[in-house]
């Protein structure tokens, strides 16, 4: 299982439909979100997403829309009863912010809060692996320092064929050597190779998000081959040169990147309280790209071999 | 027309159902939001508030559920348009919050924030008025310095009779200078004198919110006879000591307080999230106090006359 859920996708000012930037890229039981602004804790019950479990949190940029949820959220995971570590990936200056904020509102955190900040990496670097998963930072060109996440899959293990090995006949209890690719001898003194039941790994599935960046041809190669892009789309093209002022993007452009970066899905996201409608958009971007879609709040998307 | 709406209204957590602290008074044509928990400015939204336009801010204290809105309301509100001062009543040591928020997240406000220190006001005196509404500052006893709000009406005019002035045949031009009190010398000579036209004015009407608090009889006096109160009640009376421990109130202490302090209705708010349904606070508190509603959100009371 390896989905994104959206919970707020509006630009700076949030509106009676999108609540401010936040979603949760879930890599089966691990759960990890994504920007945290205002509500986040809120959206997080409505979409039933326990809280208190989230694994790590990774923070693109510090503009308030992207960001003013988390002093609330932290406090919340301390009252629920959280008691294990929990990593924040975020620019450094957030340090500083959340420690002023829970001093002055007498805020004690009952976990241990590991805050790791982005600009100790290099674009393109690792900043957080599993075992399965590895998350890399995305060089983003916005206002001010911002950096995108890409969650990508490794050292996927090769696919057991259960029904070859049951059409062997080989007792359950040899499966696991088999899937760690040992031989083994049977009782009547046959040997299976691993080979027999297993066939090649399932290809890497990975999430690219791009939050807040201008239109950026540096940022195609970080992100190639993405099974689902997530990039924003502030504007229609008509405001072309409101986006390069604001180092925002239009939806033709996201399209673009999209394009260039050969993703298999594009999901357009962070709109301007300005549009009343987000058709426009779709239709904007699916011209260039059609395997287009619009990050609504609840929306599920999942990464899944497109081949 | 004197009302107040509930915007939100949990304790310490947000639940499925309910919103952190945030409410606006509203006196005639004029909006006071009195605190701002989280996803304060959504509630406004939804309820056709125009944030923009909010006359002022008062805060009771710096817990996070009661400010944890703010840095996002201000900055919309600038977003927004606005372009004339806002008052922002709190504790003192939000500014400081504010300000460093405001800096790490280059947030910029479009307008003036006149920040008043409660610090600044003995309980019991008047923190700010407009020609005919006060607002007096309230001791609360919480864990934190925290004030409560009593927004009452002062120099109400006697109710002019117009069907009365009409019978007398005086022409409209004569209304504005008999409801000043002045006597008018008609075109046939007759002198009519205003206490012909005026009847005293309506009673006073007040009301009073006391977000955070434990069992308090000295805060009796200041919220004596208000209209309506809203008093915190996290609470029920079988967990009086934990209330007492966390300086809190049980539903049955605030019931108690509202008939000490003859107050007309009764609002219960700040529920803890530990209780799914709110009906035996509700009846805890009727045994004392008949005249008590829940402070659910969306609910709009109305200051009235029940003389």
């Amino acid at each position: 299982m390896f989905q994104v859920q959206i919970l707020g996708t509006s630009a700076a000012i949030p509106t009676k439909f999108h609540r401010p930037s936040a979603q949760v890229v879930s890599y089966h039981d691990r759960h990890y979100l994504v920007d945290c602004g205002e509500g986040t804790q809120m959206q997080l019950l409505r979409y039933r997403v326990k809280l208190a479990r989230l694994d790590a949190i990774f923070i693109s940029h510090l503009h308030g829309d992207h960001v003013f949820g988390l002093p609330g959220l932290l406090t919340s995971m301390s009252l629920y009863g959280r008691n294990f570590p929990l990593k924040l990936f975020a620019p450094a200056a957030l340090k500083k912010v959340l420690d002023d904020t829970f001093k002055q509102t007498e805020s004690y955190l009952m976990y241990d809060l590991e805050f790791i900040p982005m600009e100790d990496f290099a674009p393109g670097s690792v900043v957080f692996e599993t075992e399965r998963m590895k998350v890399f930072s995305l060089p983003l060109e916005h206002r001010i320092f911002c950096r995108g996440f890409r969650f990508e899959e490794f050292n996927k293990r090769p696919r057991f064929n259960f029904y070859e090995a049951k059409a062997l006949e080989i007792p359950n209890e040899y499966f696991a050597l088999l899937k760690q690719g040992n031989p083994i001898t049977l009782a009547d003194g046959q040997v299976i190779e691993p080979e027999r039941v297993l066939s090649p790994p399932d290809p890497i599935l990975s999430y690219s998000y791009c939050s807040d960046t201008k239109y950026s041809e540096p940022l195609v190669d970080h992100i190639k081959d993405s099974t689902v892009l997530y990039h924003e789309s502030t504007f229609l093209d008509d405001m072309k040169l409101r986006a390069a002022e604001t180092a925002h993007s239009t939806s033709r452009e996201a399209a673009e990147i999209a394009r260039l970066a050969a993703v298999k899905q594009l999901i357009l996201g962070h709109f301007s309280a300005r549009y009343k409608s987000l058709e426009p958009m779709l239709m904007e971007a699916r011209e260039i790209f059609p395997d287009t879609e619009l990050a609504n709040e609840g929306r599920i998307f999942k990464m899944k071999d497109y081949g």
